[in-house]
């Protein structure tokens, strides 16, 4: 059921089957050394999203250089990282169901494991697996800071959801979670700043109830990639949860740069390599479709080929068109593509494809990494 | 790398863990009867989509109904059929690279193996695969009926394509693969008509030129779920295709009935389970996002639930809002969502979880069959 990686270690570029899921390992690495100097330099935490990368080893490579820990979405995504050996993960999601909370639990007798609520029945459900299993778990208050998903209303309800946990023996808690996801793709800097702002307000007025019914906040969590350094900078927040930076995509490079933030610091290191199956006159298709590179927030880019369109996807094709009468693409020539969303993307492979020296002609494949928790969805 | 199933047979559907990916055996089986009898009717072979399925169980269920092989889209696909157990494989796509096509020959020392081409150069590198292998591959030529996509044009090109082939000592001339993928979801049955009626003529052309140069077509392969019977009426067409009516969708669900054939004859059978994890006022959030359901030809529906619309997801969440004040849905509660687009859905996950009596209170785990193709992209 897990297919063999798609080229070999040490391989030339050109010996990679399509398509596959490339990492430029250049450009990966100096987005790890990035991220964890931004973050030093505000004076907080660093706790990346695995759900970007659903990976132990590159979870390892994050905490090698200062995160303290890693967050993700799912219990299994939790189990799997756990599994290949990280020792501190939160899961920044409402988990629900029996089932799945003795998961949980059973997973906290190995690691650190924390989770969000914003629900008093789940609180109970969360205290008696803890009890079931003989462990303790630590329960963070999700607020809904301006996403309009999960999460409580800003104000005075957190406190009473901290109440609750505060008075199980198996619980404990240890916080806020307050992300505004849906300020990450803003496209222009003040929007984000905008959004941003409002999202401390609620934030603050929200630890104000909790500090008076006599709560610290361990952990007040939260941003994502394209927003960090607002909360980074805020006083607010104690700990960063971007993961997109690490790969970049298409949608985050439609974000305009902010002028009094370091910008456009982070380069694209996750692309597709596809091949060219059929030409015609005026078109190219390629051997990546809806199976290939997940098209939820736009088409991918052509790397390097800004005269060619990526459009109309069916399961198994992608067709390319060039501003110019032909796109001057042979049968079987490899085509990079720069995902429009780069987590869904991840989760349709198997495998990383780790390469070092990418787009030069030395480029040759130093790394295969398993995309462990691909399709972890409960 | 493949996770444990989300439920076990024998298990209420109340157990099932989500998201989950459902199949109504009832409505599954009756859609694999109803097909076996169409195509029985007009006289003409069957050879199911596989790419729909991505399963060897599946595939044997179609081929135990009357169908005489399967078609899929990849050679990784193919590897996994036969290894399944399928022994007449059509991959109705154009394959290019040597490593691809050295594989593609081994598989036709286990089974009979047809490919399509549009390209010359792609047939002699066939040819010295097949050599190297020392087997003989069938081959198809594809024409373009309409879709736009590949193949060669509709006219002489096919000739001079099953002129070559026949030349070579490795490799058979199959006939031709003229499927008119872009008609299958056009909205109205005028539409449809006039789409294959135009591939009709673009399919006669060529079979014309192909017949004065001395080439019979075995094969006359193409169709899809929303135009079979347009095909299979046809005269021209000797073999259908057809893949997604063993599950529908909710795009196919958009297309509007042909009075002049059976209408609506096929059920939906493949569901995404979710739960609700969150709830405010106004909405619910559930547990199936980009990662558990695909967008690209629009959002599920949810099933036995006009008043709800899902909307806004991102990768892990979905949002479900009502037309009224309330969706009166509780944190816990299963909804059962049908997905815009079944193949990509599937390839989402490792399992199928065969539920018998489904929507019944006696609603219970017969089968769990494995998604074995999933992510078989090369």
């Amino acid at each position: 059921m897990s297919p063999s990686p798609p080229a070999e270690v040490g391989a030339p570029f050109s010996e990679i089957d399509t398509p596959a899921l490339i990492v430029d390992l250049d450009a990966f690495e100096r987005n790890l050394d990035t991220m964890a100097a931004t973050v030093r330099k505000f004076g907080v935490r660093l706790r990346p999203h695995a759900k970007t990368h659903k990976s132990p080893f590159v979870a390892a490579q994050q905490i090698a250089r200062g995160a303290v820990g890693v967050c993700c979405q799912k219990v299994a995504e939790a189990e799997i990282l756990v599994a290949g050996g990280v020792t501190d993960v939160l899961v920044t999601n409402e988990v629900v169901g029996a089932r799945k909370l003795a998961r949980l639990a059973s997973l906290a007798r190995e690691a650190r494991i924390g989770v969000c609520v914003d629900n008093s029945d789940v609180v109970e459900q969360i205290s008696s697996a803890a009890e079931q299993a003989g462990v303790r778990i630590e329960v963070l208050v999700e607020v809904d800071v301006g996403a309009h998903r999960c999460g409580v209303k800003p104000g005075p309800a957190a406190a009473i959801l901290a109440r609750q946990i505060s008075g199980s023996r198996f619980l404990s808690f240890g916080g806020l979670q307050a992300y505004h996801g849906s300020s990450q793709h803003l496209r222009t800097a003040e929007e984000r700043r905008a959004a941003i702002a409002s999202a401390a307000d609620a934030t603050s007025d929200t630890l104000r109830f909790l500090k008076d019914a006599g709560f610290d906040c361990a952990t007040i969590g939260g941003a994502g990639t394209g927003t960090f350094e607002l909360e980074g900078q805020s006083g607010i927040w104690n700990e960063l949860q971007p993961g997109s930076y690490i790969f970049m995509d298409a949608d985050y490079a439609k974000n305009a740069p902010d002028a009094g933030l370091r910008a456009n610091q982070f380069e694209h290191a996750l692309f597709v390599l596809a091949a060219v199956m059929s030409t015609s006159d005026q078109r190219a298709v390629i051997d990546a479709g809806h199976k290939a590179v997940s098209n939820d927030s736009g088409f991918p880019t052509v790397w390097n080929r800004r005269d060619l369109r990526y459009h109309r996807p069916s399961d198994e094709h992608g067709i390319l068109e060039s501003d110019s009468a032909t796109c001057g693409l042979a049968v079987g020539e490899q085509v990079v593509l720069v995902p429009g969303h780069c987590d869904p993307t991840v989760n349709l492979y198997d495998w990383y494809v780790g390469v070092r020296d990418f787009g030069t002609p030395a480029a040759r494949v130093e790394a295969l990494w398993p995309v462990a928790a691909r399709g972890a969805v409960t």
